[in-house]
């Protein structure tokens, strides 16, 4: 029933009891109401062997991107984060200097970000490593920004840019495989440092969420990209309850991105769509608010919002409209 | 270096920047102002073969405990909780059927505390099954009850009974050294079903936190009892830079309890004061609320504050004084 089925499944009878439970499962994060201020919380477990492996993994890089992955949460609600709780399952390998290490990338991650650590569990596993994350922000009441509120004829955009991180796994993961088969060989990274940034050291796009309120604008609905472009526009437009159409040519692709593609003899546009752990935010805008935006060089408008019914289209580069699926980067998959 | 010294060498070089944080690391949960209320915050992890054995415990029970020992953290904070995250780590064996019942516990545990389920996480695990769970919980500024704040001369309180739970999770563990030699033999747990109980299914003690209220009286600080007493009184010792002075012969032990020690040739008050996952309230108050908890039959007290640097003692019941020590339950030590 894959990942989404699954939550649905299990979550779809819920009745919230308590007044200051705004929202519950279905978004970015839930949203708590405290008298003058609301919070927002989310939460994240990466996994050993199922989210990253330790081979080409840096233990400060997993440490920084753990905290990473729930910020961009965060912000996705056009929240502040403030603290997070960090807990983990090590397995006796793990010496303490490792641990270490690992936290020096959480605590870089909270120094940047400003947020406080403030608690979590420390455990033993009998396996691989496990790292479960919760995130808490700030906003003012009434300015949580929720996938439910796009409406037709809205501007769809994108930060930065996509399928980065994807590019980045494989080319890991290639390099895995040649070191595998000859440990004295050295991995050839050279001119793809972007990508492996963007898969190892990704930012959560705080700036985006300044900009857009510099700017003067409120995204009438917003989701991180952590699951590829697909699978969020689809969580959009179920539910705001519209439609779709976005261009191929829009898509915003890193020149590494599009050559590495080109040696796999990939398709970019497919990491990008399906690729996952891009944490870039995807957005829609009034179109009334087109000239605010148009020139800021790290949003995209790759479409608009269109009536309930339509689905979830992209036009391709030859003209054609092809209806897109979820394929999203679902973990719980492989196994079903 | 034990999970304590672990958590003290990774945690102790936090400096908090954001205003809103109160408490960090340190106590049964962490507290974040919002203005008119104050939150707590608390997370636990649950790990197969470390924290529970599925070939004794059902999931349902699972489901229960896993959101309980966070409720309990909770309520030794004086806190109401309100809300939970449940984040899963599931390996392909576990069917769908399997999720439900672990669920069917998590839900009982929300509706029985009137908390709401708002979030989580679920990822499929490469071996057994993680659960973690952070809790939320309201209090109203200024009344969180630390591990800090114990005076000299104030007595020292246990809710319930101690070590019940330990004593169930040794005739579990027998009962299935039996079933795994001849899985055709019956278990044998009559008259045993009250530590049965404390081990599978435990309660956080909301009720004595409300009771406390009631009775007019405001804890000096407060701790849950999950890792033994001897453990728990040596937090609140250190942290109230206070010694204590307990009696072995006031140490609440049910009938249970002290039967099956009896049977397995144990001390009971071993099981009290080292066992763990008791979930009973550790707590002093004045020595003016004397007769306030004297007749709650609930509330036993158990010694009383004494000047630091007299340790934290125990006097037998032949009269001797004896250091404690903690041993308490300390799932990484095993590896180490």
């Amino acid at each position: 029933m894959g990942e989404f089925g699954l939550i649905h499944h299990l979550t779809d009878k819920i009745s919230l009891k308590n007044s200051s439970t705004i929202k519950g499962v279905g978004d970015d994060a839930a949203i708590l109401d405290y008298g003058t201020k609301q919070q927002v919380v989310t939460t994240d477990l990466l996994v050993e062997g199922i989210h990253f492996n330790l081979m080409y993994v840096p233990l400060k890089h997993l440490g920084y991107k753990s905290v990473m992955v729930n910020l961009s949460d965060v912000f996705a609600m056009n929240a502040t984060p403030k603290q997070v709780t960090v807990s983990l399952a090590i397995s006796s390998k793990f010496s303490v200097e490792a641990i270490d290490e690992l936290y020096e990338g959480i605590y870089l991650a909270c120094e940047k970000y400003g947020v406080d650590l403030i608690g979590g569990d420390t455990t033993s596993s009998l396996t691989g490593l496990l790292i479960s994350v919760t995130a808490l922000g700030e906003i003012e009441p009434g300015k949580a920004v929720m996938r439910s509120g796009a409406q037709v004829n809205d501007l769809i955009c994108v930060s930065g840019d996509l399928g980065g991180a994807y590019m980045g796994l494989q080319l890991l993961e290639r390099e895995n495989e040649v070191f595998k088969v000859n440990p004295k060989e050295q991995p050839q990274f050279d001119g793809y440092d972007y990508i492996l940034e963007r898969q190892l050291k990704p930012e959560a796009r705080g700036d985006i969420v300044q900009a857009l309120k510099t700017l003067g604008v409120t995204p009438t609905s917003m989701i991180d990209i952590s699951d590829g472009l697909s699978s969020e526009l689809m969580h959009i437009c179920t539910q705001s309850k519209v439609g779709c159409l976005v261009y191929e040519e829009k898509i915003p692709l890193d020149y590494q991105t599009k050559r590495f593609a080109d040696e796999l003899s990939i398709n970019p546009l497919v990491a990008a769509l399906n690729g996952g752990e891009d944490y870039e935010l995807l957005f829609t805008v009034p179109i009334a608010d087109h000239d605010k935006i148009k020139n800021d060089p790290d949003i995209t408008i790759i479409g608009h919002i269109t009536e309930a019914g339509t689905g979830t289209q992209l036009v391709t580069g030859l003209g054609s409209t092809i209806e897109l699926q979820a394929q999203g980067w679902n973990p719980l998959k492989e196994e079903q």
